[in-house]
């Protein structure tokens, strides 16, 4: 298998001509993306960067990405694209836990990577996308990019194509390890289900440093389609974009959706361009697919999966959200997470892996070519989720006779505030950090916009208080902004099972009461 | 990456009630042939036979090539089709060369492997699939079906599927070895390029040992399609399933075109559900495309490839063809084998492996994973042919600007008639062994039913003569009848080149000249 920039290389050599990324006022033909990757790549060789070496952009939505994606590969680079809402901290663990030596930052963020620069040692090279130096040694993006061409031959479907962070059951973020094999067979599993073709164009609003969009994005240039850029979702600025661009395809969370169905003034857009919403993260309520299958009027697919699965694993099509919308008999299918994609093997398995009998809850365990190699540094927590080809997710789900899969618990006890993940644990972390606090337990509760906001119940230390304000204060220092819970409940104590583990069922219970939990 | 089962299984999985094999009477579902070829794969195993087993198939069109190609990849055995039309000696060498150990035989073929049995030691298992046991010892495929399923969970992507010969410049067929990785590989490009869904029937007139069919075939497959079989390609019966069967897809080759659209009564069938007629082997020329077109009603996809391919390199698409036939300053497309394929890296080189300028003749190389792993006990020919992960084709080609691929010099000096290749060598071997020849060279000429026939130009050993009758009948003893030359030309000497190469190009030219060397 050819590595990512292959992909890009093909559709140089057959349609050099052809717009491939639209950014505001800027459009990059397929020539100009080809040839910008590997100046890209002959900048960061001309540093001195080798082949293996990890790069970390720090970025919002835009066209580098694109010399980011198939420059990298053309050198052979690893990609290990920052969030940029984590905390100082949280960068701070995930820059020197994957050994980047280059950071690539937007203006935006040259403050908090100042910050944090004493405290990542192994970083040489801060390249900077601005106009303007930001601190002494940083290197301008566009200098870098007057390099000669370069592409490192000697690379591989089995090379690394990047390190994906995403937080888990310990608490710390795990670097999950993408090879061009993983993302390169979700392209083609992808386009292959949903037959993509070179006249699709993709909205990307989701941020880009996030597997998802990359999902999609990587399929439709698989195919030789185009690329249309918000630097970052905003409802209006999306729906401009897709006026002007006439994009085909979107990815959307459902809060994502629900904000744009409820922007004033949506209907005097012309939509008519979009062909398909696809969404993911969790289902979709029916109310709120009605809304938007009136707004958009075009076809609904969802995608369930992770950063481990590189990410895909299973999809509703389109005809499925059809007929759970007109047919009463189908209407569960719209609580579903889908099937089985092609080239991936999904079921629903006891402890023993053996398959559940349809109805009952089971762990969903997946194998095919997109799932990760493991995580980075992590051999115990990649023994756990790797076993003999299969991967673990820790989601637990039943399936029905037909194969559709109905989550019931999410993997790691997460968060799905605004699309954004949140790990509970993480949070916990965090707060159980403060010492007047004895033990935290952090759930999501309903949320009309976002879907879920981030609750924490807190038990205290006899004799001491706690202020929640100035708890919030605390992990503010410590975790992103949106990881910060929204409300602190103080409790005596929290309910626990036999064997003292929290029950967050019972905790969840009255927030939820009556409420199916998903979004609209 | 699964095997090839995995495919059958996906959908076995998602739709086992869906009809996946029809063959006259038969219907087989999903499911059945799922279980059909677990149950084939047990048999094998009862008899005896580990992973990494040769099988040999010498059966025409039916449904038991799919037991054979899901069954063969369920146990880990592999695939050695062998073509039916072969004499004793070319079946006797491929059968050993391949080390195969069991035969599997249609009742057409029970004479030819009863007389060669003793030639092929190695054979353990005769397995015949008529009613009547031909000879001792042989084995019922009905029988062989009971077996309990059976799968080798110890397979992957990198096991062999299957050793498919093919003639060579050496006169000897050569066994090309590709594995799961190939196979599927070319399904994901065959089917991301055509956007095939699942709502595909094929139609499989075109021999089932060859690995053209199996590239539509696997392609169907991989989308959750169906399958139409015809025994073997005859006009009428091909009309008559078209009607019955309602195929969307059929692969010919432009003589099968030829054949079809020359038949009297075409008009008399409903064609009406083909979409798409896919040919390879050669061009089209304008005229019998236009004729195809009013008949069939439909598009038309060229593939241009070869077995060691796994076979897909280029394709001229369905719109290349309607421009070709649409505007004048088009029309040359239909000259062309097409474009690269996805997920194939093709090139025009001259002999230092440099791109060839628009307009010069260079070899054609190509890179993909659909590439074979090398020819089966011929290191030396493995190594002139895989040369740092290129595979160098032989044919010679022009390409233009737009990478539009032109065939100028088929490899191998090979000769198609009736879509069978024949390699000029084998005939020339076999021609040189009699006594009374001094050399030969064997051509193609042109032959407006055919596309070509062989035609052989001989020289004689001073003092002697022969007979034109009585050397094909030498050449039938060794060489299938395909093979054999249709007329012999007797001639003083050979034309030569300077350093002693026989120059068929002059030898071609009297019998080309004026015509374009494509059917029809």
């Amino acid at each position: 298998m050819q590595t990512l920039l292959g992909q890009l290389k093909h559709w140089n050599k057959l349609t050099p001509s052809k717009p491939f990324v639209y950014d505001g006022e800027l459009t990059l033909t397929y020539a100009e993306a080809y040839n910008r990757a590997l100046r890209f790549a002959g900048g960061l060789r001309k540093l001195g960067l080798e082949k293996g070496v990890r790069v970390a952009p720090i970025m919002f939505n835009g066209f580098r990405w694109y010399d980011l994606y198939y420059g990298l590969s053309a050198g052979g680079f690893v990609n290990v694209p920052l969030n940029f809402r984590l905390a100082g901290p949280e960068l701070v663990y995930q820059i020197n836990d994957s050994e980047a030596q280059a950071i690539i930052m937007d203006p935006e963020f040259y403050d908090v990577i100042a910050q944090i620069k004493e405290q990542i040692p192994g970083v040489r090279h801060f390249i900077y996308t601005g106009e303007e130096k930001p601190f002494e040694g940083s290197i301008s993006y566009d200098t870098l990019l007057e390099a000669e061409p370069y592409e490192n031959s000697n690379t591989n479907e089995n090379d690394l194509f990047g390190i994906y962070y995403t937080g888990g059951t310990t608490g710390q973020a795990k670097g999950v390890i993408l090879t061009h094999k993983s993302i390169i067979s979700n392209a083609y599993h992808l386009a292959t289900a949903m037959r993509f073709g070179s006249e699709q164009v993709g909205l990307h609003s989701a941020p880009m440093f996030h597997l998802a969009d990359g999902a999609v994005n990587f399929a439709i240039t698989l195919v030789g389609g185009a690329h249309v850029l918000v630097k970052a979702f905003d409802p209006v600025a999306v729906l401009k974009a897709v006026e002007h661009y006439k994009p085909t395809i979107s990815l959307w969370v459902p809060t994502m959706i629900n904000m744009l169905v409820n922007e004033p003034g949506i209907s005097e857009y012309d939509l008519s361009s979009l062909q398909y919403i696809i969404y993911g993260a969790s289902p979709i309520s029916p109310s709120l697919l009605r809304k938007a299958v009136k707004e958009f009027a075009c076809e609904f697919t969802q995608v369930y999966g992770m950063t481990e699965a590189g990410p895909i694993l299973t999809i509703l099509f389109p005809e499925e959200h059809r007929q759970g919308l007109s047919d009463e008999n189908k209407q569960y299918l719209l609580k579903a997470a889908g099937r089985q994609i092609i080239g991936v093997d999904v079921r629903v398995v006891d402890e023993n892996g053996t398959d559940v009998q349809p109805g009952e809850v089971g762990e969903i365990i997946a194998c095919g070519d997109n799932i990760m190699q493991g995580y980075l540094n992590k051999p115990q927590e990649t023994a756990e989720a790797l076993i003999d080809g299969w991967y673990w997710t820790k989601d637990l789900a039943t399936i029905d006779e037909d194969k559709y899969i109905f989550m019931v618990d999410r993997a790691k006890d997460m968060i799905i505030t605004g699309g954004e993940n949140v790990y509970s644990v993480e949070v916990e972390d965090a707060l159980v950090g403060h010492p007047d606090v004895l033990e935290a337990a952090v759930i999501g509760v309903p949320h009309k916009e976002w879907g879920e906001s981030v609750l924490a119940v807190v038990a205290v230390r006899p004799g001491a208080t706690v202020d929640e304000a100035e708890l919030r204060d605390f992990c503010k220092q410590r975790i992103a902004g949106y990881k910060v819970p929204k409300a602190v409940e103080v409790v005596e104590a929290l309910p626990k099972s036999g064997a003292g583990k929290i029950l967050k069922k019972d905790l969840r219970e009255k927030y939820w009461e009556g409420i199916d939990r998903r979004v609209g």
